[in-house]
């Protein structure tokens, strides 16, 4: 069946759509109930709380329906050029509560339920967080898209719509263990299926050159095709009708029967064959380890660019007039990371394959359409793919990076006559060994521009990994700081925060602009102020307490110190050194007497995060972790005064209950290792300290709320490389401090545990490998942890600075990115969504 | 998520729904474009005909819906015996037009989408036939659910969600290539997905003995663990509110962990293992040639039976008495065919293990609740498993098969004192080579009845294959003619055959009762009604022709004898003696004086059917017929008198279409092979002549409209084995009459192509290997043919003979065998759903 719209006259149809659905409390009731009767097919005696939340997440979905209709309808008239964000992850987390607040339906719908006897806080508990990301990269996807569609910019989230997200985080005797997890079980009312919105996807195969018209032309052919079919969940913005679609693909077997690919009398291997076609989207990340599953993680990208290039590539063509220099202004394209960096290769074989452009207009055209956003500045963490791989899955690719190649060194031996250090740093291939191609150098030739996501990581890639590029094209690399959405880390995450801010600067206007707490500078003065806010971290912190306790199975001093640091477990992140000094604060408390401990600030020291499954020292981490807590809980001379606690599975519904409620944040990586951080910002703007290196955003946060609002402590990015040096040079009796020897020992001991695998962490910093220089910090890091201490012995002034983080973090706010990316990269105009006639609240 | 109500009150809830869809045109419109919006979030300018049918049908779902929560609810509450049909296959055909005409809101519908730009009769192409079945045994489920729901009889069916159901039938030079069928590609409007209603079910593991209370009780443990899913199709009865279930289940990876099988580090390993529980539900029939082909379809079997008795059990225990003595008096299981055997395995496992009962009080309540209809005669068509494939899979159902009979044959023995002869042929148990479990054996045992599906059928069950079942309980056996929905195959498929009906008698009160049609006798000598038939019929082959011309490229003469067999290809239904036939006449014809052919009757004689993959014989014949049709159709001395059509992908709407246009159906299989046939009274119901053998139903239908009306041919049951005795003694050019050499001869001699297949499949039947008895039927089979062409001759005669078998096929509708098995097998009554108090076509 085929797009275009029929010939026939429908115009009645579109007639009776012509009206909205009411949203007053009995119109709000009928609907919900709609749908336990007919999208559930429900009678009473089978009705349970998570089918009320089924029932009210449809009713919901008809509102987001009503306006991302009116969007795609507006946009499409309007002939909008579009920012395409592409990105391998959305960790877009829990959706109805999220729509109702951007909607402004929240109250409507909390009245019309109790009314219908359930309470909308315990439905919002029914509802499965999406599994579609691994840690920060997602995250900031699914902020900037909660903020394209806020600034109302024509925009499209392009990303795979994994059947098995990231595994669920079980600890198991205090190990990690991972859980598929099936969050698609219970159904997913948020997405749309578009049967119709699928795209032929090929694999293998092989290039044919044919001649055209006196042009050689290349068509590729063979190999196995399969389909990728769209789902969209709208995203609403907030307080306004614009509300963008997320669209996500699943790989499906084409239906198609190709007689050429047709092995007689073996239908049934024939059918296991396609049958396969299923597994492409099926897992996030696969296991990369294995030759199999490196090919099955490029048909991942392959498989979302194409489908993303050929969706855009028909919205393009749709318009009147075909104009293919018209391309560029109409279409901008993102890409996250190189993960998506295929599309460039793609766009131009589209382009020059099928719609025949030639190769220099073609490549005019990708160049002025992508654009690249860097993530790392570790050089390991750069991805390359093997020639040989991507010539067997993809040949007609490889061809156009090799054309793509040869063209872009061209210029640099213009400009670098017979300089073969550039030609060879510069090089989309790396030719030692197993000839790679590389997916940043791609990804940099192919774009206008390219950014880093933080002041110092921005500066790191100019002068680092990409200081060639820099060289040569100064004017490509911009910076963009990361932000988070304050609609989901304020709004909904901590709506008493933000109901005291709408008393007090008289209005919501801030969550669309947050630079207006700037007022609030005053009120830090105004004691009743500062109790207001002590009493909603208090109601925060009641809540994560009980949460804890049927989480955890661990009972929380709610007059303790809230520490927390929640992110992927990495050896850079070095929750290592946090626990490490966990151990050194125990060791400090059982020597301490009983006048001492008077003194001693009760800490709730709170880990949370997920390894890798295959990332073995991660994983002890995570196992030193809960040893450690083992001992400390279980030690009654302690008592309250030290909890540890590992929260497993944290996600973005936990994070939604951890963030409000922590006092201190620590975000402690090695200088020079984290790019942004970014979870740093929902955490001040929740009104929370940070312990912290001079690293990612850590140090814009600094300059944002003041030296003296943050605890910053060791080694700087310009000392990283001495220091190194002296940890190799140095004996590690010297090296490290008698502080962590005597820890080490005490976990060589067995104290927590005789198990060989916590020696086997501390081995692995131990012998000259302290590659992320615990030993070296550890000292600053215990003078400021007792800054912290010494702070929150005087709670006026813990809770005077933690305000000054939460007004002082509008920077943060991802409206403030996404405008600098609109604005100088995308060159990108909001185009605001007429309101309907009758307004929601008076239909 | 529980099933129990919530004690919340939630009486708002049922308060709003307490009232039903209008179905003014206004309602209707307003309905179906609500579905535009609101199901597929569609605008005006991405519309097309398909997504019209989707709107319509989401909003026709709406109406079966609140019949069919009416019924659930209505049956619970009056606590009603329910039969649970269970079957492999369920062979439903389109849902959209069905419901229309059962839920009598056709007309209604029809006016609405007039006026919205659509034609009814357009969209219902648009929808997929639902790929659930092989051949007559499926559509004899359908066609009783059909009937269960018209006569109002608590009732469930039970069947596998298959994702790549039956193939599509493609042809390809000839040949039969079978291509997936992905009939859920397009989404399935007509199923409820019942997210909460899922079972465990468990696959190899051991089984431990437990000491409890004295008593030893079996645990079955370890294996693998995996869900079925329960999706719904409402099934609507005509005329009534009453709308049972079509329950089928869909195999679900678990979503709980279970730390005991998990493999510590191997997360991608354990994920791929638990993505194969979804392959479980994937193929109808997958291959079973392979041991893990044979295994896969031995799990289907058991996750059939295990989630539908765990599901009984489970609604059983609803009610407010736990009485396990009352289970036979609410519950009567059906199982069709043996595929569903193991369910009596399955509940005893239930019954002693779970729910603690002895095993005598277990077996009392097994045999009093189920029952078995066998389908084939032929003993090699008897299925078996082996005993090292069902311990390995299901080592408890082993056991307790044992256990059943040892039960079994202590009774043997009791009877028949050391006869070892009865003991070896009844028991369950095969000895000779490989152990191997006897499933109709077993379903004997277990049942309370066992029937055939054809006089004739039944007693050959009495006098072969069942015997020695029949000799010791001559009480257990009953026959039950099989019968076919007037709906779907007159209302649906014929009507206008329908309307005149109507006309004629006053009412439409046949199509639920259709011993009404016998009042129609006398119209027979009515001209204006033989006229009426003759010019429905002359529509009926005119849209068959349009359709023929559309899908085979072939054009018909509409005055020919349109001549059809449709049905699998196999050889015992000896399409092969059919187009052999073909070609003889074609060779007559080809000799036949300018003169003679005048007389000659032209014949349209078209093939429908598929041949099973790995079926050789089976898929040369349609070579065959498709060569043999390439020479004729082409051969321009031949012209209109004879044309041969192999129409592809024969399934339920293409029946819809061909079975009205049919002027003569062969029902030609060998005496003593076909169990009924059943097709062959879809055909007589639209007013057709059936050409046929005395076998399966086609004997009744001769005894029903009378042996003027029918042409019968061949040897008969009683003549079989000594005519297979003497055409294995004859020599085969003594054996073969002259004509059929001849046209072996021609084949041999390359008329129809110089294919070596050709000859094979001559040669399958020409060295003393005719075993269905091809060679000794075709003298008579030509006389039969000079028959029809005789009366073809006589349009009145031949229009009056068709009435008659149109008018006298009452006894075979479906209705008469439900209200058979209700009453003689299931003792089961009615019980009619209250209408609600305002009817339809006032609200």
């Amino acid at each position: 069946f085929g797009l275009q719209a029929s010939p026939r006259d429908t115009s009645k149809i579109w007639e009776l759509m012509d009206s909205y659905q009411g949203s007053d409390k009995l119109a709000l009731q009928q609907s919900i109930v709609h749908h336990v009767e007919y999208t559930l097919a429900r009678t009473r005696f089978d009705f349970s709380k998570f089918h009320s939340y089924q029932a009210l997440s449809h009713s919901v979905r008809d509102r987001l329906i009503e306006a991302f209709n009116d969007t795609n309808l507006h946009f499409h008239q309007m002939d909008a050029k579009r920012i395409y964000y592409l990105s391998l992850e959305f960790l877009i987390g829990r959706c109805l509560q999220n729509a109702l607040v951007n909607l402004d339906l929240e109250e409507d719908y909390r009245e019309a339920l109790l009314d219908l006897g359930y309470k909308l806080e315990e439905l919002y508990d029914e509802e499965v967080d999406p599994a579609l990301g691994n840690g920060g990269l997602g995250r900031l996807a699914a902020c900037f898209l909660d903020s394209l569609a806020t600034l109302n910019y024509p925009s499209f989230g392009y990303g795979i719509r994994y059947t098995y997200g990231i595994f669920k985080q079980l600890i198991k005797d205090g190990y990690q263990v991972e859980s598929p997890d099936f969050w698609l079980n219970h159904g997913n009312p948020w997405e749309i299926e578009r049967l119709d919105v699928q795209y032929q996807i090929r694999f293998y195969g092989f290039v044919k050159k044919v001649w055209d018209h006196g042009v050689e032309r290349s068509v590729w052919e063979g190999g196995e095709t399969i389909m990728a079919r769209a789902y969209d969940t709208p995203i609403p913005g907030y307080n306004t009708q614009n509300t963008i679609a997320l669209r996500l693909w699943k790989s499906h077997p084409a239906s198609e029967f190709d007689f050429s690919s047709f092995n007689t009398g073996d239908y049934f291997k024939a059918l296991e064959q396609r049958q396969k076609a299923e597994y492409i989207t099926s897992v996030l990340y696969p296991n990369d380890s294995t030759e199999a599953g490196k090919e099955l993680r490029l048909k991942q990208q392959y498989l979302l660019v194409s489908a993303s290039m050929q969706d855009i590539v028909r919205r393009f063509k749709r318009r009147k007039v075909l104009d293919w220099n018209a391309f560029p202004s109409k279409v901008a394209v993102q890409l996250n990371d190189t993960h998506p960096a295929l599309a460039i290769v793609e766009l131009l074989r589209i382009l020059i394959d099928i719609e025949q452009l030639d190769n220099m207009s073609a490549w005019q055209i990708v160049t002025k359409s992508f654009n690249y956003t860097n993530h790392t500045v570790l050089p390991e963490a750069l991805e390359k793919w093997g020639v040989p791989l991507i010539e067997k899955l993809l040949p007609r690719h490889l061809e156009i990076i090799y054309l793509i190649n040869f063209l872009f060194l061209e210029k640099v031996q213009q400009k670098y006559p017979n300089n073969w250090g550039k030609l060879s740093a510069l090089s989309i291939v790396e030719e030692e060994g197993t000839k790679k191609v590389r997916m940043a150098n791609l990804s940099i030739v192919g774009s206008k521009f390219v950014n880093g996501v933080a002041k110092i990581h921005t500066e790191l890639l100019k002068t680092t990994i990409f200081k060639e590029f820099f060289e040569m094209h100064p004017n490509k690399f911009q910076n963009k700081t990361n932000g988070v959405t304050p609609r989901r880390w304020v709004r909904c995450a901590n709506p008493a925060l933000a109901a005291l801010y709408d008393r007090v600067l008289g209005s919501d206007k801030w969550v669309q602009d947050m630079e207006l707490l700037k007022q609030l500078e005053s009120n830090v003065s105004d004691p009743q102020f500062v109790r207001d806010f002590q009493m909603i971290k208090m109601e925060n912190k009641e809540r994560f307490v009980h949460w804890i306790r049927k989480t955890c199975q661990v009972d929380l001093n709610i007059d303790s110190l809230f520490d927390i640091q929640v992110k992927r477990i990495h050896e850079y992140k070095r929750q290592l050194m946090n626990i490490l000094y966990v151990i050194y604060r125990y060791l400090m408390i059982k020597e301490s007497t009983p006048e001492e401990r008077k003194r001693i600030v009760p800490r709730s020291v709170c880990f949370g995060g997920k390894a890798a499954p295959g990332y073995i020292n991660a994983k002890r981490v995570i196992k030193l972790i809960n040893s450690v807590a083992d001992v400390i809980n279980n030690d009654h001379q302690i008592g309250d005064l030290l909890k540890v606690v590992f929260m497993p599975n944290y996600n973005v519904s936990n994070a939604q209950i951890i963030i409000p409620a922590a006092e201190l944040s620590q975000h402690i990586s090695t200088a020079g290792t984290e790019a942004s951080g970014t979870s740093n910002m929902k955490f001040i703007m929740n009104g929370c300290l940070i312990l912290g290196t001079l690293d990612g955003a850590n140090v814009e946060i600094d300059e944002a709320v003041g030296r003296e609002n943050i605890f910053i402590f060791g080694t700087q990015i310009e000392d990283v490389d001495n220091m190194k040096e002296k940890m190799r040079n140095t004996d590690p009796h010297e090296y490290f401090p008698q502080e962590l020897l005597k820890v080490f020992t005490e976990i060589d001991n067995g104290r927590f545990g005789h198990n060989e695998e916590l020696k086997w962490i501390v081995d692995s910093i131990r012998y000259k490998n302290d590659n992320y220089l615990v030993g070296q910090d550890f000292k600053d890091y215990i003078k400021a942890q007792q800054q912290v201490d010494d702070l929150y012995r005087q709670p006026n002034e813990w809770a005077k600075k933690s305000i000054y983080n939460a007004i002082r973090s509008y920077k943060f706010s991802s409206d403030r990115t996404i405008q600098e990316y609109a604005e100088e990269i995308w060159q990108l105009k909001p185009i605001k969504v007429p309101e309907p006639a009758v307004q929601k609240h008076e239909r």
